[in-house]
C-alpha cells in the first residue's frame, strides 16, 4: 500500500509500505477514507523534534473497517469508523476514569501512521466508535476532525471548564483552537475571546461561535484579556499553540481560581507564577475517546461542522504539499484521500 | 508594644513597637492572644530570601477585638476571632468564587506583623471570624492553626480533590502537611497515604488519620506510591513542601487524571512532565477565609485537633528559640503567647 514516510526535517514521502495485517486477536485493519496532517507534524518536520529514522506518519483517521482479530466483538467488516490518536483498551481503570490517552495498554498511532490507504487499529473494540451508518461524503472531513483536532481542542475547552455563564479565551488559532472555540460555544460559554491576528482564522472562529477577536500577543495580549473582564481575567482560557510563551500568556489571562486548559508541552512553567496565579492547570494529550460517541452524534445530526478547518484538501500522494502548505501556514489544515 | 522583627538571616529580634492604630474605618484592632513562626518565615530566616530592611514578622493570629473602625459592622471589642494572613473583602467577585487571598483589595498580613502583642487587621468585616464566645485556653492552639496551616493544609486537600474513595498522598511532614493528612481524613478519603521519616511526625500523621506511612523520597518516593495503587499513582497529592523535587514527586505520584494540590512556590515544572502526567495541577497562596467559618465550627465542638501540630509554646520574648527550634527542626510548630 501507499503511505507517507518522514526522512527527516522537510523531507516527506509517499512509498510503498506494507500492507498492515492483524497482529493481536484485538486488532482490526482499515481501509483510511481519510487522513490528516496534525499541527504536532510539523514539530519534526520544521526540525524541532529529531527524525533519527524514516518514521510513517499520521495518527488521524477515518475508514472502514476491512477485517478484525478474533477477539473483537463490537465490529464488523464494512462499518464505519472514527478512533483516535492513542488506541486504549476503554476498559481499565484509567480509561473508565475518563483518561484513555493514559490507557494502561495504550499504543500511539502515530507509531503506526494512518497518512496511508490501510492501517492496523490495536485494541479495536475499545479504540474505534462506529458511525450509525455509511456518512454522506461532506460529513467525512468532521467525522475525521473529530478525532483529534476536535477531540483535543474540546478536551482543552473541558479541562478549562468552559461553561454557562464563563468567559473563555482561546490562545491559538490552529486547527485546534478553533476547535476549541466551538467546544466553547457547544459547552454553553457566555462569552468566547478568540486570540487570532490572521483575517480567515478570525472569520472561521466567529463562525465556530467567538464573540470577540484579540489581536494582541504575550503581555499585550494578557492586558486586553484583563480589560475585556473588568481587570479579572478569564474565567476559562485555552492554550493551543505549545509554546512556552503561549503557556505563560494564558496563566496571566486567567483569574485567580479560573481554568487553564493546555495542548502544549514545551517550555516550563515557574512555580511562584502558577503559585501566585491560583488558576488551576490541566492539559495532556487528549482523552479524545472520551468525547467520541457524543461528538460523533452531534456530526451525524450536523449540529456541528468542525470540518471547516480542513481549508485543504489533497490526495495522499500529494502529502508533501499537504505539509508544506500547513507550514507555510497556507493552509488551517489540510485533509488527505488516500 | 513588643513585637518580632528580622533583621536578617538568622538574626530575629523582639522590640519595642509602636502600637497600631485604627487607619483606615475598615480596621480593626486585636490584641494577639497567640501567634506563630511560619514554615515560609524560615525562607528569610535561613537566608533563601532576602531581607533588605526589618522587617516585622508574623501572619498567623487569634486575639481579641479592641477597637473597630467606624465602618466595621459586624465585630465588637469583645470578641475572639480567627483571621487569615491575606485580609480581604469578601465580597468582590473573586472572594465570591471562594479566592479571598486574590481578593481585589487584599492586604497580606505579613507586611503588618502579628507577632506582636497587638495588630491591625485590615478589612475586618471581611477578614475576621468571629468564634461562638470566648474559647477555652486548650482550643487556642487550634484555632490558631485555622488561620494559616490547617486552612492552608485544607485547602491544599480540597485543590487535591480528596474526598470518598481516593487515595491521598502527602508529600511534606511539615505543619502543613500533617494538617492536610487531617482535611484529607475530614473530607472522607479512604487511604491517606503520609510520606515521612520521622518518628514523632509519623505519630501525628497516623493521629490525624494516615493509614500508611511512605519514607522514601524522590524517584523512590513514586516507585513506592505507585506500588501502593497498583502501579497507577495516587488519586489526590498534596505538596507540603514548597521545592522543586516535591512539586515533582507529587505530579509523579498522581495517576493520569488525577489531582495535586501544592503550597510551595520554588522551582519550575517543565510542561512535558505535566502534559504527559495528565494530571490536574492547582495550588497558590489558600484562600484561608473559604475555609474559616467551618474549620472554627469543627474546633469549638472539639471534631478535630489541628492545634496538636504545636509541640513548642514559648513567651513573645523567647520567638528567636522558636525560629531556631523550626530551623533545625527541633519543633514541628512553635507557638508564641504574646
Amino acid at each position: 500500500m501507499r503511505g507517507v514516510v518522514m526522512h527527516g526535517a522537510g523531507d516527506v514521502r509517499v512509498e510503498d509500505r506494507p500492507d498492515p495485517v492483524i497482529v493481536e486477536p484485538t486488532d482490526a485493519i482499515i481501509r483510511v477514507s481519510a487522513a490528516c496532517v496534525c499541527g504536532s507534524d510539523l514539530w519534526p518536520y520544521r526540525g524541532l523534534e529529531p527524525v533519527t529514522e524514516p518514521r510513517p506518519m499520521g495518527h488521524e483517521y477515518v475508514g472502514v473497517v476491512e477485517e478484525v482479530g478474533d477477539q473483537v466483538t463490537t465490529l464488523r467488516p464494512g462499518q464505519f469508523v472514527v478512533g483516535s490518536f492513542w488506541a486504549s483498551d476503554n476498559t481499565c481503570e484509567i480509561c473508565r476514569a475518563g483518561y484513555q490517552s493514559a490507557c494502561v495498554h495504550r499504543v500511539l498511532m502515530g507509531t503506526i501512521g494512518t497518512q496511508a490507504e490501510r492501517a492496523r487499529i490495536p485494541l479495536a473494540d475499545g479504540t474505534l466508535v462506529a458511525t450509525p451508518g455509511v456518512p454522506a461524503d461532506d460529513l467525512v472531513p468532521s467525522l475525521l476532525a473529530a478525532s483529534d483536532v476536535l477531540g483535543t481542542g474540546w478536551f482543552a475547552a473541558v479541562a478549562a471548564q468552559a461553561g454557562p455563564g464563563k468567559t473563555v479565551a482561546v490562545v491559538g488559532d490552529g486547527a485546534v483552537g478553533l476547535c476549541a472555540v466551538l467546544a466553547a460555544r457547544e459547552l454553553g460559554a457566555e462569552r468566547i475571546i478568540a486570540m487570532s491576528r490572521h483575517t480567515p482564522r478570525q472569520e472561521l472562529a466567529r463562525h465556530f461561535g467567538a464573540t470577540d477577536i484579540v489581536t494582541e500577543r504575550g503581555a499585550e495580549g494578557v492586558a486586553r484579556i484583563r480589560e475585556l473582564t473588568g481587570g479579572l481575567g478569564a474565567h476559562s482560557v485555552i492554550e493551543a499553540v505549545g509554546t512556552q510563551e503561549s503557556v505563560m500568556q494564558s496563566i496571566g489571562s486567567a483569574r485567580a481560581g479560573g481554568h487553564v486548559g493546555f495542548i502544549g508541552y514545551h517550555g516550563e512553567v515557574p512555580v511562584e507564577e502558577l503559585f501566585y496565579s491560583l488558576v488551576h492547570l490541566h492539559g495532556g494529550p487528549a482523552p479524545v475517546r472520551r468525547f467520541l460517541p457524543e461528538l460523533v452524534e452531534a456530526i451525524w445530526h450536523r449540529r456541528i461542522d468542525p470540518g471547516a478547518v480542513f481549508d485543504l484538501e489533497l490526495p495522499l500522494e500529494e502529502a508533501a504539499e499537504a505539509y508544506r502548505a500547513m507550514d507555510e501556514r497556507r493552509a488551517i489544515k489540510a485533509l488527505l484521500r488516500p
